[in-house]
Protein backbone atom coordinates (compact mmCIF):
# COMPACT_ATOMS: atom_id res chain seq x y z
CA UNK A 1 0.00 0.00 0.00
CA UNK A 2 1.05 3.29 -0.82
CA UNK A 3 2.05 6.10 1.55
CA UNK A 4 -0.92 8.13 1.28
CA UNK A 5 0.22 10.48 3.84
CA UNK A 6 1.91 12.04 1.03
CA UNK A 7 -1.39 14.05 1.00
CA UNK A 8 -1.25 15.61 4.32
CA UNK A 9 2.74 16.66 3.79
CA UNK A 10 1.95 18.76 0.31
CA UNK A 11 -0.88 20.06 2.32
CA UNK A 12 1.42 20.74 5.38
CA UNK A 13 3.81 22.40 2.47
CA UNK A 14 1.54 24.18 1.01
CA UNK A 15 0.15 25.97 4.58
CA UNK A 16 3.95 27.03 5.07
CA UNK A 17 4.29 29.04 1.31
CA UNK A 18 1.51 31.11 2.34
CA UNK A 19 3.60 32.96 5.11
CA UNK A 20 6.89 32.84 2.39
CA UNK A 21 8.04 35.78 -0.13
CA UNK A 22 6.18 35.39 -3.46
CA UNK A 23 9.53 35.37 -4.85
CA UNK A 24 10.43 32.51 -2.78
CA UNK A 25 8.78 29.54 -4.93
CA UNK A 26 6.24 28.30 -7.38
CA UNK A 27 3.39 28.42 -5.06
CA UNK A 28 4.14 31.24 -3.49
CA UNK A 29 4.00 32.93 -6.24
CA UNK A 30 1.08 31.41 -7.28
CA UNK A 31 -0.67 32.49 -3.77
CA UNK A 32 0.52 36.30 -4.45
CA UNK A 33 -1.21 36.17 -7.88
CA UNK A 34 -4.43 35.23 -6.58
CA UNK A 35 -7.53 33.55 -6.96
CA UNK A 36 -7.77 33.81 -10.93
CA UNK A 37 -4.10 32.97 -11.44
CA UNK A 38 -4.31 29.27 -9.47
CA UNK A 39 -7.66 28.68 -11.08
CA UNK A 40 -6.46 29.12 -14.43
CA UNK A 41 -3.83 26.39 -13.66
CA UNK A 42 -6.35 24.38 -12.69
CA UNK A 43 -8.41 25.00 -15.83
CA UNK A 44 -4.92 24.13 -18.00
CA UNK A 45 -4.36 21.05 -16.07
CA UNK A 46 -7.41 19.59 -15.92
CA UNK A 47 -7.04 20.47 -19.97
CA UNK A 48 -4.08 18.58 -19.88
CA UNK A 49 -5.92 15.82 -18.34
CA UNK A 50 -8.00 15.27 -20.82
CA UNK A 51 -5.57 15.34 -23.90
CA UNK A 52 -3.48 13.02 -21.86
CA UNK A 53 -6.76 10.77 -21.89
CA UNK A 54 -7.04 11.28 -25.12
CA UNK A 55 -3.94 10.30 -25.99
CA UNK A 56 -4.37 7.13 -24.16
CA UNK A 57 -1.13 8.06 -22.97
CA UNK A 58 -1.10 6.48 -19.05
CA UNK A 59 1.98 7.81 -17.87
CA UNK A 60 1.30 11.24 -18.99
CA UNK A 61 -2.20 10.86 -17.65
CA UNK A 62 -1.43 10.06 -14.11
CA UNK A 63 1.29 13.22 -14.57
CA UNK A 64 -1.39 15.62 -15.32
CA UNK A 65 -4.36 14.04 -12.50
CA UNK A 66 -1.31 15.27 -9.55
CA UNK A 67 -0.95 18.31 -11.17
CA UNK A 68 -5.02 18.69 -11.07
CA UNK A 69 -4.89 17.42 -7.28
CA UNK A 70 -2.10 19.60 -6.72
CA UNK A 71 -3.47 23.01 -8.08
CA UNK A 72 -6.68 22.55 -6.29
CA UNK A 73 -4.85 22.01 -2.97
CA UNK A 74 -2.97 24.88 -3.71
CA UNK A 75 -6.77 26.33 -4.20
CA UNK A 76 -8.09 24.54 -1.10
CA UNK A 77 -5.48 26.49 1.03
CA UNK A 78 -5.66 29.64 -0.92
CA UNK A 79 -9.18 29.80 0.93
CA UNK A 80 -7.44 28.15 4.20
CA UNK A 81 -8.80 25.10 3.47
CA UNK A 82 -6.77 21.79 3.13
CA UNK A 83 -7.20 18.55 1.57
CA UNK A 84 -8.45 16.85 5.09
CA UNK A 85 -11.65 19.26 4.13
CA UNK A 86 -11.86 16.54 0.53
CA UNK A 87 -11.42 13.87 2.35
CA UNK A 88 -14.65 14.69 5.20
CA UNK A 89 -16.63 15.12 2.26
CA UNK A 90 -15.78 11.83 0.86
CA UNK A 91 -16.38 10.29 3.65
CA UNK A 92 -19.50 12.19 4.17
CA UNK A 93 -21.11 10.63 0.81
CA UNK A 94 -19.67 7.15 1.75
CA UNK A 95 -21.95 7.87 4.46
CA UNK A 96 -25.06 9.23 2.92
CA UNK A 97 -25.34 6.81 -0.37
CA UNK A 98 -22.38 4.94 -1.00
CA UNK A 99 -19.89 6.71 -2.71
CA UNK A 100 -21.48 5.78 -6.39
CA UNK A 101 -24.10 8.76 -5.22
CA UNK A 102 -26.97 8.55 -8.22
CA UNK A 103 -29.55 8.61 -6.60
CA UNK A 104 -28.47 12.11 -4.63
CA UNK A 105 -27.30 13.58 -7.81
CA UNK A 106 -30.11 15.95 -9.77
CA UNK A 107 -29.17 15.89 -13.65
CA UNK A 108 -26.78 17.74 -14.74
CA UNK B 1 -6.21 13.47 11.58
CA UNK B 2 -9.33 12.88 8.86
CA UNK B 3 -9.14 8.89 8.17
CA UNK B 4 -7.08 9.09 4.83
CA UNK B 5 -7.96 5.80 3.47
CA UNK B 6 -11.11 6.86 1.97
CA UNK B 7 -10.05 7.43 -0.82
CA UNK B 8 -8.86 3.12 -1.47
CA UNK B 9 -12.23 2.90 -0.59
CA UNK B 10 -13.49 4.98 -3.35
CA UNK B 11 -10.77 3.31 -5.67
CA UNK B 12 -11.97 0.41 -4.38
CA UNK B 13 -15.40 0.73 -5.62
CA UNK B 14 -14.48 2.19 -8.99
CA UNK B 15 -12.34 -0.72 -9.81
CA UNK B 16 -15.60 -3.42 -8.30
CA UNK B 17 -18.27 -0.74 -10.83
CA UNK B 18 -16.42 -1.91 -13.84
CA UNK B 19 -17.88 -5.65 -13.82
CA UNK B 20 -21.05 -3.95 -13.56
CA UNK B 21 -24.44 -3.52 -15.67
CA UNK B 22 -24.19 0.55 -16.98
CA UNK B 23 -27.87 0.41 -15.59
CA UNK B 24 -26.14 -0.03 -12.01
CA UNK B 25 -25.02 2.87 -10.88
CA UNK B 26 -23.69 6.30 -11.73
CA UNK B 27 -20.43 5.21 -12.49
CA UNK B 28 -21.04 2.44 -14.28
CA UNK B 29 -22.75 4.51 -16.89
CA UNK B 30 -20.17 6.64 -17.10
CA UNK B 31 -17.85 3.97 -17.89
CA UNK B 32 -20.08 2.45 -20.58
CA UNK B 33 -20.29 5.83 -21.98
CA UNK B 34 -16.32 5.73 -22.42
CA UNK B 35 -13.26 8.15 -22.29
CA UNK B 36 -15.32 11.68 -23.96
CA UNK B 37 -18.24 11.21 -21.27
CA UNK B 38 -15.92 10.83 -18.13
CA UNK B 39 -13.91 13.51 -19.49
CA UNK B 40 -16.52 15.50 -19.77
CA UNK B 41 -17.17 15.22 -16.88
CA UNK B 42 -14.09 16.48 -15.83
CA UNK B 43 -14.12 19.75 -17.63
CA UNK B 44 -17.26 20.46 -16.03
CA UNK B 45 -16.12 20.14 -12.19
CA UNK B 46 -13.20 22.38 -13.37
CA UNK B 47 -15.11 24.94 -14.32
CA UNK B 48 -17.79 24.45 -11.26
CA UNK B 49 -14.30 24.77 -8.52
CA UNK B 50 -13.75 27.54 -10.62
CA UNK B 51 -16.87 29.49 -9.95
CA UNK B 52 -16.75 28.22 -6.53
CA UNK B 53 -13.65 29.95 -6.35
CA UNK B 54 -14.70 33.16 -7.55
CA UNK B 55 -18.00 33.22 -5.42
CA UNK B 56 -15.51 32.74 -2.38
CA UNK B 57 -18.26 29.70 -1.09
CA UNK B 58 -15.64 28.09 0.58
CA UNK B 59 -17.80 24.81 1.20
CA UNK B 60 -19.46 25.04 -2.49
CA UNK B 61 -15.24 24.88 -3.12
CA UNK B 62 -14.95 21.98 -0.78
CA UNK B 63 -18.18 19.92 -2.51
CA UNK B 64 -16.43 20.91 -6.41
CA UNK B 65 -12.81 19.69 -5.42
CA UNK B 66 -14.63 16.29 -4.56
CA UNK B 67 -16.36 16.12 -7.97
CA UNK B 68 -12.92 17.04 -9.87
CA UNK B 69 -10.70 14.43 -7.36
CA UNK B 70 -13.49 11.94 -7.65
CA UNK B 71 -14.13 12.36 -11.50
CA UNK B 72 -10.28 11.97 -12.07
CA UNK B 73 -10.33 9.08 -10.54
CA UNK B 74 -13.38 7.07 -12.11
CA UNK B 75 -11.21 8.26 -15.43
CA UNK B 76 -8.15 6.93 -13.86
CA UNK B 77 -9.86 3.49 -13.10
CA UNK B 78 -11.00 4.00 -16.84
CA UNK B 79 -7.55 3.23 -17.76
CA UNK B 80 -6.64 0.35 -15.50
CA UNK B 81 -4.81 2.81 -12.97
CA UNK B 82 -5.61 3.94 -8.99
CA UNK B 83 -5.15 6.97 -6.92
CA UNK B 84 -1.70 5.07 -5.64
CA UNK B 85 -0.33 5.76 -9.18
CA UNK B 86 -1.22 9.53 -8.75
CA UNK B 87 0.51 9.05 -4.64
CA UNK B 88 3.44 7.33 -5.99
CA UNK B 89 3.74 10.20 -8.41
CA UNK B 90 3.16 12.87 -5.59
CA UNK B 91 5.77 10.86 -3.68
CA UNK B 92 8.27 10.81 -6.34
CA UNK B 93 7.89 14.70 -6.62
CA UNK B 94 9.22 15.25 -3.27
CA UNK B 95 12.14 12.87 -3.81
CA UNK B 96 13.04 15.19 -6.98
CA UNK B 97 13.17 18.88 -5.31
CA UNK B 98 10.29 19.03 -3.04
CA UNK B 99 6.73 19.86 -3.79
CA UNK B 100 7.35 22.90 -4.37
CA UNK B 101 9.41 22.07 -7.33
CA UNK B 102 9.81 25.73 -9.57
CA UNK B 103 13.00 24.66 -10.71
CA UNK B 104 11.98 21.55 -12.39
CA UNK B 105 9.16 23.24 -13.95
CA UNK B 106 9.64 24.74 -17.68
CA UNK B 107 7.95 27.96 -18.59
CA UNK B 108 4.09 27.11 -19.75
CA UNK C 1 -18.32 33.98 -49.61
CA UNK C 2 -20.78 32.79 -46.88
CA UNK C 3 -23.29 34.92 -45.71
CA UNK C 4 -21.47 36.19 -42.59
CA UNK C 5 -25.06 38.22 -41.44
CA UNK C 6 -26.02 34.55 -39.75
CA UNK C 7 -24.06 35.95 -36.97
CA UNK C 8 -26.20 39.27 -36.09
CA UNK C 9 -29.16 36.78 -36.95
CA UNK C 10 -28.49 34.96 -34.35
CA UNK C 11 -27.68 37.54 -32.26
CA UNK C 12 -30.88 38.93 -32.50
CA UNK C 13 -32.53 35.77 -31.59
CA UNK C 14 -30.64 35.74 -28.43
CA UNK C 15 -31.66 39.28 -27.57
CA UNK C 16 -35.40 38.32 -28.32
CA UNK C 17 -35.34 35.16 -26.26
CA UNK C 18 -34.37 37.53 -23.14
CA UNK C 19 -37.68 38.88 -23.04
CA UNK C 20 -39.76 35.05 -23.26
CA UNK C 21 -40.81 32.64 -20.59
CA UNK C 22 -37.68 30.52 -19.42
CA UNK C 23 -40.13 27.37 -20.69
CA UNK C 24 -40.04 29.07 -24.02
CA UNK C 25 -36.69 27.61 -25.61
CA UNK C 26 -33.06 26.41 -24.55
CA UNK C 27 -31.71 29.76 -24.85
CA UNK C 28 -34.88 30.60 -22.11
CA UNK C 29 -34.24 28.56 -20.11
CA UNK C 30 -30.22 29.00 -19.70
CA UNK C 31 -30.61 33.10 -19.13
CA UNK C 32 -33.48 32.07 -16.75
CA UNK C 33 -30.75 29.71 -14.88
CA UNK C 34 -28.00 32.67 -14.56
CA UNK C 35 -24.27 33.12 -14.96
CA UNK C 36 -23.22 29.81 -13.64
CA UNK C 37 -25.36 27.07 -15.49
CA UNK C 38 -24.33 29.45 -19.11
CA UNK C 39 -20.79 29.73 -18.15
CA UNK C 40 -20.92 25.82 -17.57
CA UNK C 41 -21.72 25.29 -21.16
CA UNK C 42 -19.28 27.44 -22.56
CA UNK C 43 -16.54 24.96 -20.38
CA UNK C 44 -18.25 21.59 -21.89
CA UNK C 45 -18.29 22.83 -25.20
CA UNK C 46 -14.60 23.67 -24.85
CA UNK C 47 -13.89 20.58 -23.47
CA UNK C 48 -15.32 19.03 -26.73
CA UNK C 49 -13.57 21.34 -29.15
CA UNK C 50 -10.47 19.90 -27.48
CA UNK C 51 -11.79 16.38 -27.09
CA UNK C 52 -12.80 16.63 -31.31
CA UNK C 53 -9.03 17.76 -31.95
CA UNK C 54 -7.68 15.52 -30.61
CA UNK C 55 -9.63 13.17 -32.50
CA UNK C 56 -8.69 14.53 -35.61
CA UNK C 57 -12.25 14.56 -36.62
CA UNK C 58 -12.86 17.99 -38.89
CA UNK C 59 -16.50 17.67 -38.75
CA UNK C 60 -16.94 17.43 -35.13
CA UNK C 61 -14.62 20.00 -34.86
CA UNK C 62 -16.86 22.32 -36.52
CA UNK C 63 -19.72 21.66 -34.75
CA UNK C 64 -18.17 22.20 -31.32
CA UNK C 65 -16.51 25.20 -32.12
CA UNK C 66 -20.22 26.04 -33.29
CA UNK C 67 -21.14 25.47 -30.13
CA UNK C 68 -18.45 27.23 -27.82
CA UNK C 69 -19.15 30.34 -30.05
CA UNK C 70 -23.05 30.46 -29.71
CA UNK C 71 -23.02 29.63 -26.09
CA UNK C 72 -20.16 32.53 -25.56
CA UNK C 73 -23.22 34.69 -27.68
CA UNK C 74 -25.36 33.40 -24.86
CA UNK C 75 -22.94 34.66 -22.14
CA UNK C 76 -22.99 37.78 -24.26
CA UNK C 77 -26.35 38.34 -24.39
CA UNK C 78 -26.85 37.69 -21.09
CA UNK C 79 -24.49 40.69 -19.94
CA UNK C 80 -26.15 42.92 -22.63
CA UNK C 81 -23.32 42.51 -24.59
CA UNK C 82 -23.40 41.15 -28.64
CA UNK C 83 -21.56 39.50 -31.53
CA UNK C 84 -20.70 43.74 -32.27
CA UNK C 85 -18.48 44.11 -29.29
CA UNK C 86 -16.43 41.23 -30.13
CA UNK C 87 -15.97 42.24 -33.41
CA UNK C 88 -14.79 46.01 -32.15
CA UNK C 89 -12.47 44.45 -30.39
CA UNK C 90 -11.01 42.25 -33.10
CA UNK C 91 -11.13 45.10 -35.23
CA UNK C 92 -9.20 47.22 -32.46
CA UNK C 93 -6.50 44.21 -32.68
CA UNK C 94 -6.21 45.15 -36.17
CA UNK C 95 -5.47 48.57 -35.51
CA UNK C 96 -3.11 48.09 -32.80
CA UNK C 97 -0.68 45.53 -33.79
CA UNK C 98 -2.15 43.31 -36.25
CA UNK C 99 -4.09 40.78 -35.20
CA UNK C 100 -1.07 38.40 -34.49
CA UNK C 101 -0.05 40.46 -32.26
CA UNK C 102 2.78 39.01 -30.38
CA UNK C 103 4.11 42.16 -29.16
CA UNK C 104 1.20 43.44 -27.23
CA UNK C 105 0.88 40.03 -25.06
CA UNK C 106 2.42 39.65 -22.21
CA UNK C 107 3.69 35.95 -21.03
CA UNK C 108 0.69 33.51 -19.74
CA UNK D 1 -22.76 48.37 -37.92
CA UNK D 2 -20.11 46.84 -37.38
CA UNK D 3 -18.04 46.10 -39.95
CA UNK D 4 -18.18 41.85 -39.97
CA UNK D 5 -15.97 41.24 -42.62
CA UNK D 6 -12.95 41.60 -39.71
CA UNK D 7 -13.39 37.57 -38.97
CA UNK D 8 -12.64 36.82 -42.98
CA UNK D 9 -9.55 39.40 -42.69
CA UNK D 10 -8.30 37.11 -39.30
CA UNK D 11 -9.03 34.05 -41.33
CA UNK D 12 -7.11 35.08 -44.03
CA UNK D 13 -3.87 36.40 -41.81
CA UNK D 14 -4.46 32.99 -39.88
CA UNK D 15 -3.94 30.93 -43.37
CA UNK D 16 -1.02 32.97 -44.38
CA UNK D 17 1.05 32.45 -40.87
CA UNK D 18 0.66 28.54 -41.80
CA UNK D 19 3.74 29.21 -44.47
CA UNK D 20 5.76 31.04 -42.25
CA UNK D 21 8.48 30.39 -39.91
CA UNK D 22 7.80 29.55 -36.40
CA UNK D 23 9.54 32.37 -35.03
CA UNK D 24 7.49 34.56 -37.08
CA UNK D 25 4.64 35.27 -35.07
CA UNK D 26 2.68 34.23 -32.17
CA UNK D 27 0.15 32.51 -34.15
CA UNK D 28 3.17 30.32 -36.43
CA UNK D 29 4.89 29.43 -32.89
CA UNK D 30 1.47 28.02 -31.80
CA UNK D 31 0.89 26.24 -34.81
CA UNK D 32 4.21 24.68 -35.09
CA UNK D 33 3.79 23.51 -31.09
CA UNK D 34 0.67 21.50 -32.49
CA UNK D 35 -2.71 20.81 -31.82
CA UNK D 36 -2.18 20.09 -27.86
CA UNK D 37 -1.12 23.61 -27.47
CA UNK D 38 -3.68 25.19 -29.39
CA UNK D 39 -6.13 23.25 -27.70
CA UNK D 40 -4.36 24.39 -24.07
CA UNK D 41 -4.77 27.98 -25.54
CA UNK D 42 -8.54 27.24 -26.29
CA UNK D 43 -9.24 25.98 -22.46
CA UNK D 44 -7.20 28.87 -20.89
CA UNK D 45 -9.07 31.40 -22.48
CA UNK D 46 -12.58 29.90 -22.12
CA UNK D 47 -11.40 29.68 -18.20
CA UNK D 48 -10.84 32.85 -18.44
CA UNK D 49 -14.27 34.22 -20.15
CA UNK D 50 -15.89 32.55 -17.53
CA UNK D 51 -13.70 34.37 -14.39
CA UNK D 52 -14.98 37.59 -16.59
CA UNK D 53 -18.19 36.84 -15.93
CA UNK D 54 -18.10 35.70 -12.59
CA UNK D 55 -16.48 39.30 -11.83
CA UNK D 56 -19.05 40.75 -13.72
CA UNK D 57 -16.51 43.09 -15.62
CA UNK D 58 -18.32 43.40 -18.84
CA UNK D 59 -15.30 44.59 -20.88
CA UNK D 60 -12.89 41.86 -19.56
CA UNK D 61 -15.77 39.54 -20.80
CA UNK D 62 -15.75 40.69 -24.08
CA UNK D 63 -11.78 40.72 -24.45
CA UNK D 64 -12.58 36.78 -22.75
CA UNK D 65 -15.01 36.06 -25.83
CA UNK D 66 -12.55 37.54 -28.59
CA UNK D 67 -9.97 35.29 -27.37
CA UNK D 68 -11.69 32.52 -27.16
CA UNK D 69 -12.81 33.03 -30.82
CA UNK D 70 -9.02 33.71 -31.67
CA UNK D 71 -7.76 30.58 -30.77
CA UNK D 72 -10.61 28.56 -31.99
CA UNK D 73 -9.56 30.26 -35.20
CA UNK D 74 -6.01 29.43 -35.34
CA UNK D 75 -7.53 25.77 -34.12
CA UNK D 76 -9.59 25.46 -37.23
CA UNK D 77 -7.10 26.83 -39.45
CA UNK D 78 -4.52 23.99 -37.86
CA UNK D 79 -6.99 21.91 -39.31
CA UNK D 80 -7.36 23.26 -42.95
CA UNK D 81 -10.98 24.90 -41.28
CA UNK D 82 -11.94 28.31 -41.42
CA UNK D 83 -14.49 30.97 -39.82
CA UNK D 84 -16.81 30.53 -42.94
CA UNK D 85 -17.00 26.31 -41.30
CA UNK D 86 -18.70 28.04 -38.53
CA UNK D 87 -20.77 30.09 -40.10
CA UNK D 88 -22.36 27.60 -42.34
CA UNK D 89 -23.19 25.16 -39.46
CA UNK D 90 -24.89 28.54 -37.74
CA UNK D 91 -26.59 28.42 -41.14
CA UNK D 92 -27.75 24.88 -41.15
CA UNK D 93 -29.18 25.33 -37.59
CA UNK D 94 -31.30 28.16 -38.88
CA UNK D 95 -32.58 25.69 -41.64
CA UNK D 96 -33.06 22.50 -39.40
CA UNK D 97 -34.86 24.06 -36.69
CA UNK D 98 -34.31 27.83 -35.66
CA UNK D 99 -30.98 28.86 -33.64
CA UNK D 100 -32.67 28.28 -30.53
CA UNK D 101 -32.77 24.73 -31.13
CA UNK D 102 -34.31 23.15 -28.08
CA UNK D 103 -36.14 19.99 -29.96
CA UNK D 104 -33.03 18.96 -32.57
CA UNK D 105 -30.64 18.66 -28.95
CA UNK D 106 -30.38 15.63 -27.17
CA UNK D 107 -29.89 15.29 -23.57
CA UNK D 108 -26.36 16.60 -22.65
Amino acid sequence: MIDIEVLHRVAATLAERKAASPDASYVSSLYAKGTDAICKKVAEEAAETIMAAKDGNRLHLVWEVTDVWFHTMVLLSHFGLTVDDVLAEFRRREGVSGIDEKKSRTAG
